[in-house]
């Protein structure tokens, strides 16, 4: 049995990155009338989190705000003036939800995606059983396939440093596909019944249910493959036509991964199977990822219930 | 029976918008390795046409240059040094491929569109017999299916001033849906199909092949809708799931068009079937375009061969 702390403040965030849509329209909606994501046991606080890049309908200003959630940044009360406005941005974001402010119980984060990632969840640790039986009651309960992407850290450069390390749980609801600057009404449907979901879970454990012992199948992050390039950095091949939209599923050693400006499939060489995640992801070109490789596994999730004193 | 002069020099534009992904690689690749775009009878010469946008991958850099291709940009030797870029930009395409310079015979544009367009043929007049013949040999010799829309002027607001004004004759390829900043595989390699459909055209037209008359069925630009919007000018509603992805399809009075943040249907009002086009396209929320209504008409096409002397 693990227990945790009572959660009285909530936030929802939209627009980490300015151009993905579902999320911005729905906390622009709930900044006017707060009623849909309001639940009895705690408060829920929308928020624009990058407000200058949802204004340009730009992924970010200066620099990808959903990397700048780090020590270094949380430690600071003023950055200098010359840091990137997304580094002032997490420190101002720092001191209204994060340690230096009101230390928020749980943050929601709402992304979007150009990959066929379908309804997906991003967690940053297999540790944290609040978080594990939040997503299990979404994978249960929200009427929604959601696959659950696991981004613990396995590989220090694989550090996130995202804005679910604000909270003391957080996570991420990644929809797509959805073009940037597009809203999809489809996606900004399910993002909102996820969002309502979460909710509901975390009035239940405030009002004292117990979430029985479970397991959840995750797809725990590996690496990333990269584009074949040129000697100008630049693509040289494109995610393979079987390849594309297939997140989630297996790649197998021996099959279709690239194609080649003139043609040629490059096939996977890897040693075993793997579950892209992110494949073709369009913010994803100048970080070098053309998909993430995961490994499937299953977690066990303990018995929660919240703590009494 | 119509008669053109024979072709002497086609260009094949790239990155107009310089998140548009297929033009730019495809453009990119034929920089390199001009093989796969020459033909016997006439000079093919592929161009990154807003290379600083392409850079950058943005649509535009200050303004969206397929709308600079303007009689007064035209009639310029050199703009104020303070214009757009863009405008500097349309003034040197000018004097390359336009009246100022070498006047090309062909532009090939090469475009690609978030909405479910297929392999959409955009052009801009419904007198031309040579584009009209080069549209019936796509459609009937491309092996895809190529919906054709007809950007024709009827009302003097949705003066296009697009790329396809610097040739004698025009052709754009709006293939979608791609997301922006993302490259489809199987949409490059259809838009690679489409261009050596056009050449393999041009290259017997230069032989005298009579073209014999024809029957071609387009869509006729009406008129723009917009989405309703708050006082903000902010979107009040998204296209409707029904409408979604529904481009070239009726729109019949009564039909869902928009749902609201608050998810009310509105229905569309008009007197009569349309036939939408460009649904959702990413780059049109800042031009107050929900998608353009079209009218379904046959043209009849005539008879054409290559001018002899």
């Amino acid at each position: 049995m693990s227990t945790a702390r009572v959660v009285r403040r909530v936030a929802v965030f939209g627009g980490t990155h300015g151009n993905e849509m579902s999320g911005v329209y729905l906390v622009k909606r709930w900044l006017q009338n707060q009623e849909a994501i309001t639940r009895p046991s705690f408060l829920t606080v929308p928020c624009i989190a990058n407000p200058r890049a949802v204004e340009r309908c730009r992924r970010y200003i200066d620099v990808d705000l959903n990397r700048q959630f780090t020590q270094e940044h949380f430690s600071m009360d003023f950055p200098p003036s010359t840091a990137p406005y997304e580094v002032h941005r997490a420190v101002e974001l720092n001191k209204k939800f994060g340690a230096k402010g009101e230390a928020f119980d749980v943050i929601i984060d709402l992304h979007n995606t150009t990959s066929n990632m379908g309804n997906c969840l991003i967690i940053g640790s297999s540790m944290d059983s609040f978080t594990l039986q939040m997503v299990k009651y979404l994978v249960q309960r929200s009427g929604l396939v959601c696959p659950v992407f696991l981004t613990e850290n396995t590989v220090p450069q694989l550090e996130m440093a995202d804005s679910k390390r604000l909270g003391v749980h957080g996570i991420s609801l990644e929809l797509g596909a959805q073009p940037q600057g597009v809203l999809l009404a489809d996606i900004y449907l399910r993002h909102e019944r996820l969002v309502h979901t979460c909710l509901d879970f975390i009035h239940k454990f405030n009002q004292g249910e117990v979430f029985p012992p479970e397991t959840l199948e995750v797809y725990r992050i590996l690496h990333v493959v990269d584009y074949p390039r040129n000697n100008d950095n630049d693509l040289s091949a494109m995610v393979h036509p079987e390849l594309q939209d297939k997140d989630w599923h297996p790649l197998k050693p021996g099959d279709p991964m690239f194609l080649t400006l003139d043609g040629e499939t490059i096939k996977y060489e890897g040693d075993s199977t793997v579950y892209p995640a992110f494949i073709n992801e369009a913010a994803y070109y100048e970080k070098g990822i053309a998909f993430w490789a995961t490994q499937k596994e299953t977690l066990n999730v303990t018995e929660l219930q919240v703590k009494t004193k």
